[in-house]
């Protein structure tokens, strides 16, 4: 089955402690699209400006991803400026600039509304209202952040009712619950919307929480190195809702293995700056650091 | 095959968000040994003041601990307060009382030298090579902590070089080596001496590290409530040392298996004050959890 992301595209500039990759492509909604391509048929809805590279729009079409809804609008591309600290769990963003995202309002194709599978990713919550007001999706994927939750409450709320996934980073989940145990901000958020709730722990890998009250855990792949962490959460989601929509399934058994997947597509985007590594995955290696998360984790 | 122990044995005065507990039965010895208990045969060496309390003692014996090398010592037995933050995985120390233990040099009777396996719990370096001098255990694991790494780095060196395995946790290990990435800091503790490296990261979970480069890696067990954690690390330890003592072998499947029964007394512990719950732990309730983790885990 299908899966459509809307989300953000553009360019980035990042340092950490292996080096520095200077405007180079990015956005939650690339590495995404990236991951879940490996698994599925992608359409793409974001926004660029006329200074966004054709290599870019290039690589993206060499993965099948449908590129219809990618608006090219007059003006400069989005841009985030961020430094990673020696420990590369922790990083500073020196700058962000909109550009053309600043009056971004999705327009999604008529293709792209049918998609069996929607992700919404990390952006305004009354931008993903509009987006679900045209989408025909029976299962919607939801990313937020800190910002939403601090200054648009009531829309995010409004949005947690129309989902059936939160993937959502630990230290925003306890900031939306108000709660310090993961299982209990987990129960609070079920109770807000989503059936299935999925928290990110980083470098302590992440949680899996049903709607049967089910729970499953898997640490993250300890790389030798972290090149650049960006995207990784973005990463882990397009390979989860990507595996649930080939799949198209989400009891439990499945469920477990698309945090299997995300995990993997997470690991790999670690490995290299920007998309690099996660831009040369493919099937095989996507099994073989499957079976490593196997051999990690079994007793 | 049976396990000796050496560490503090004391009194724990400790507040929760979940309550407090003055001056209950404490000391990572206590908890190795309870945990260990349930798995093999016990030998407790440590010492206590003569306001060491019997039911304590009677407790220990019920579990048929060994303890002869229990050293009872005019004055006062060794107390420790702490205080936990809201989030449970921060604490203050408030007060720290060696009393006995400040004089304290182990004698290891001859029963507990001929011990097959050896843990040398969190005590000063130098007695821990006391101890080593006097034992004749064929596999030693060993715990320690940020202020002898502070203070007394080359007694435990030295110490480092002959023992089989460290556990150990994350800011340590980082603290010890200098590394930021715990597989680099697993890699330079195996130089240092022990093949098999135990990296635990509290509510995280922990890491183990083979002989052959060997990882594996297990969540903590999401406990609803996580009443007081003091001693989970010493009960992780009793849990893992313990049933390698049983099953008396190193192989990485069998220590896999040892990080499971380890993790499950780690989660035990927390789920009451002091040793309470650990206390009340059988082989059934242990091979539920154990259960209860392969459920968690497995995809």
């Amino acid at each position: 089955m299908s899966i459509t992301v809307v989300g953000s595209v553009g360019l980035d500039t990042v340092e950490t402690p292996s080096g520095k990759n200077e405007e180079g492509l990015g956005g939650a909604a690339v590495y995404f699209s990236l991951a879940a391509a490996n698994l599925t048929q992608v359409n793409l809805v974001a926004i660029v400006g006329d200074d966004f590279p054709e290599a870019h729009v290039a690589l993206l079409e060499s993965k099948n991803i449908n590129l219809d809804g990618l608006e090219k609008a007059e003006g400069k591309t989005f841009r985030w400026t961020g430094k990673y600290h020696d420990d590369v769990n922790e990083r500073d963003t020196l700058d962000t600039q909109l550009n053309v995202f600043a009056d971004f309002h999705p327009k999604v194709p008529e293709a792209a509304r049918t998609a069996p599978y929607l992700f919404l990713g990390n952006i305004h919550p009354s931008l993903q209202l509009e987006v679900l007001d045209q989408a025909k999706s029976g299962f919607v994927g939801l990313d937020t952040m800190n910002l939403w939750i601090d200054i648009t409450l009531d829309d995010l709320k409004a949005v947690l009712k129309r989902v059936n996934c939160l993937i959502i980073n630990d230290g925003e989940a306890k900031q939306l619950t108000g709660q310090l145990n993961l299982r209990d901000a987990a129960t609070d958020i079920q109770a807000m919307g989503p059936d299935i709730v999925v928290i990110k722990k980083g470098e302590h890998g992440c949680m899996l929480f049903g709607a049967d009250g089910e729970i499953f855990a898997i640490p993250a792949f300890p790389l030798e190195e972290v090149k650049d962490p960006t995207g990784a959460g973005d990463s882990f989601a397009g390979g989860f809702m990507g595996y649930i929509a080939t799949q198209d399934a989400t009891d439990f058994d499945t469920l477990r293995q698309a945090v299997v997947y995300g995990s993997a597509m997470a690991s790999f985007t670690c490995e290299a700056f920007g998309p690099d590594a996660l831009a040369t995955v493919d099937k095989g290696k996507l099994e073989t650091r499957y079976t490593a998360f196997r051999q990690l984790t079994n007793f």
